[in-house]
């Protein structure tokens, strides 16, 4: 009587602010989920090392007092929340799948190769650019580091051009 | 009384004489095509060009006979031949997807991305190392180029260590 198991499959999926990583995340909605499976999504958003902000002050960050750090790290904790949230809706809009949330922070390529291991994900699926010019000015390609480092299948989804809103 | 028309998609899938894009392709079968798509799989198999052959020579070529080079075109044609009948054999085993096969030669890095865009795929499958070590050291990373250079998704999918006869 009882039905043979749909195979359980873990698709992360690394979300951040850009607009190329929703689309990452709408292209494997409709290309990669699937009803044979029983599709686990998790969402990962990795907040940046406070490093980066500190790069970007130039001195390694003593031209900000702990007042601005805590804005800012309220900031990236709102950013980051938003992101989650954003990419969870989308989830719900197109596909009955279920939905793990994750927020890590630290050098993306680092948590997103160690959680796509640490999870046995399926398949990871990100954007090419994944982080806007400057954070990737610091960041490097993480797309390029994940595609290195991971053992499973990844996926890279970039943003057709006809539906960019600038370069 | 008509069925909405399910969506076409054109899935390009880079094959090779190595195991890694058999698995790839065999990946793709079980998590990419869906009931839900009209699909089109296209194998490709790029077969090198013969100044691969003439670098590894070392001197341009100039030791080999005209009989040689036509012996090594004809093993190359044979190959070529091989590895795409083995990937279309797999194809017709997992699902009945419609199939297309084509044979191209120049560097696999170029013709790979022309065809993803002139075919107009919507997801271009391959595996990480694509060539052997000796291929790769005078053609370099064909899936590191076609991550920067195709504007469609690209599934990276690379052959886990459990199954691998060697390093």
């Amino acid at each position: 009587m009882a039905n043979v198991a749909a195979k359980e499959r873990k698709i992360l999926v690394a979300v951040d602010e850009g607009e190329e990583s929703m689309h990452a995340l709408s292209w494997c909605l409709k290309n990669v989920i699937s009803q044979n499976y029983k599709d686990t999504l998790v969402l990962l958003y990795v907040k940046p090392p406070r490093a980066v902000y500190t790069a970007i002050d130039g001195t390694g960050g003593y031209l900000f007092s702990s007042d601005i750090l805590a804005a800012m790290d309220k900031y990236s904790n709102d950013v980051a929340e938003c992101v989650v949230e954003k990419a969870t809706k989308m989830c719900k809009d197109i596909h009955d799948v279920k939905v793990e949330r994750r927020i890590d922070h630290g050098d993306p390529r680092d948590v997103i190769c160690e959680m796509t291991q640490n999870l046995g994900a399926d398949v990871l699926v990100m954007g090419s650019h994944g982080y806007g010019p400057i954070k990737r000015a610091f960041l490097g390609s993480v797309s390029n580091h994940c595609v290195q480092n991971v053992k499973c299948p990844v996926l890279i989804v970039k943003k057709p051009k006809s539906t960019a809103t600038n370069n």
